[in-house]
């Protein structure tokens, strides 16, 4: 049997989907069909939705669950109308919280998310660029300006993460491939001589090696690149030197960009220069 | 008088500061300061954010703000005893779904997020990487793969939208600049050759002119490309286009990046390949 749960948004629908998702991941013995339903923004809209809502009830043989965050009261009553087992985030909270903060509310939910501002709107631009022109140790001039520079093996995860840091918080993150190219008399792996200068900016990613030879494996198959030999002697490589130089390290096969993200953040205090919405 | 209000979590933070943030910004007119404050996943690191919460309050001579996404009792129990207004969102959901769903709920926050798993790793992966190598026109021969095609003025958003939507929902997007070499006899811009199968899928951006000069100058500083009759013109030309074409499209001045990514979804249909968690 399953259920359907709407998460619904008079804006992008971003918060009611991360509360939804997280309430529901909850509880996992249940088969639930997550649908988002953004700019619900007028009562036709809305009219429109609780049909779906009431249709989706007799489908199911079920109510829905529906977790919103619309701030306009007509609009709410339409949907608050339809058949539906009701999460109600913003009627749940604001009333004590406008006896805490002993005012009213304002009933302008995504306008005050300064996000679309000038200067954040800049410093978002500045930092995709930042991570576009210094992605992969295209350049190394910049690394002055750069709050981090990631560090690890080709295809290890650095450019989603440097990319996801620069969009959600614009931090203007470099990231520059551990190779061979790089080994010693010795066949140790040494700090390339672009990065010495900026050691206190590294940070680095390790990865399992059977998902890194899957990943190269999809870009030259059959490769010695992609083989798990190399993958294996890489891999070891780098968190040798992440050891010997004392350079922090993050596992990207255990975490998602999101948490790598995040965890580079609290464990560097690395400083936001906006916040996501 | 100011107030200070902590996100807290035992993952990314990202749920409970999503939420903290709508719900805070119905109170504009009280001056918040607002810190996350993820992976508090053991009792020590909860003792210590207590403490930092008492310290705040005796500062700040208010108790602050506590919204949580922390599903362990014992941790919950430390920051519970610290002084502060707590907007308890699992306590005050879960039950009342777990009745609703006549199930008990698995106290595993994050962990059914499955943004980790290898699939959606390896979709995000390739959605990054196919926004990357189809940037900005670099490469037409993959549009066929491609799910949206942005065009638009040089510098008017289309990277960081493209780059967003891979990352946030694994959707491939592909962006192609309408430039001054695409305008025919008459001086009216024409639909670029690469383009013309493609045309289903395009959606278009546009963007105030003066934003656009003020973004164009930090590039190229006193240029005719970044010069306010350069970029009215271009944009005009642009937009009478999409008109001409039925491209759909948005202002990018309008909207965050995120806002300009869900509404694209929401207009188009566009499927995701994964969610955002």
């Amino acid at each position: 049997m399953q259920r359907t749960a709407f998460f619904i948004s008079d804006g992008t629908g971003i918060t009611a989907e991360s509360l939804g998702r997280s309430l529901l991941a909850q509880f996992s013995d249940v088969d639930i069909n997550m649908q988002t339903k953004p700019y619900i923004d007028s009562l036709e809209k809305a009219q429109n939705l609780a049909a779906i809502i009431d249709a989706t009830a007799v489908r199911d043989g079920q109510r829905p669950i529906i977790i919103d965050t619309i701030v306009d009261q007509q609009i709410r009553d339409v949907i608050r109308q339809a058949s539906g087992f009701k999460v109600d985030i913003f009627s749940t909270f604001l009333e004590p919280l406008e006896q805490e903060l002993a005012t009213h509310s304002s009933y302008s939910v995504g306008r005050t998310h300064s996000i679309g501002s000038d200067d954040v709107y800049m410093d978002r631009i500045h930092s995709v660029h930042f991570a576009l022109d210094n992605d992969d140790g295209a350049r190394t001039h910049q690394y002055d300006k750069a709050d981090v520079i990631l560090v690890g093996v080709s295809r290890c995860g650095k450019t989603p993460t440097s990319l996801y840091l620069a969009l959600q918080f614009g931090i203007r993150a470099a990231n520059y491939p551990l190779t061979e190219d790089d080994l010693d008399e010795d066949g140790m792996l040494k700090l390339p001589k672009a990065l010495a200068p900026h050691r206190h900016k590294l940070f680095g990613l390790t990865i399992d090696a059977r998902r890194l030879a899957a990943i190269r494996n999809e870009r030259r198959p059959n490769s010695r690149y992609s083989s798990m030999d190399q993958c294996m002697q890489e891999i070891e490589q780098a968190e040798a030197l992440y050891r010997r130089l004392h350079v922090p390290y993050i596992d990207a096969t255990r975490f998602s960009v999101e948490e790598i993200s995040t965890r580079m953040i609290a464990e560097t205090g690395l400083a936001r220069r906006f916040s996501p919405r």
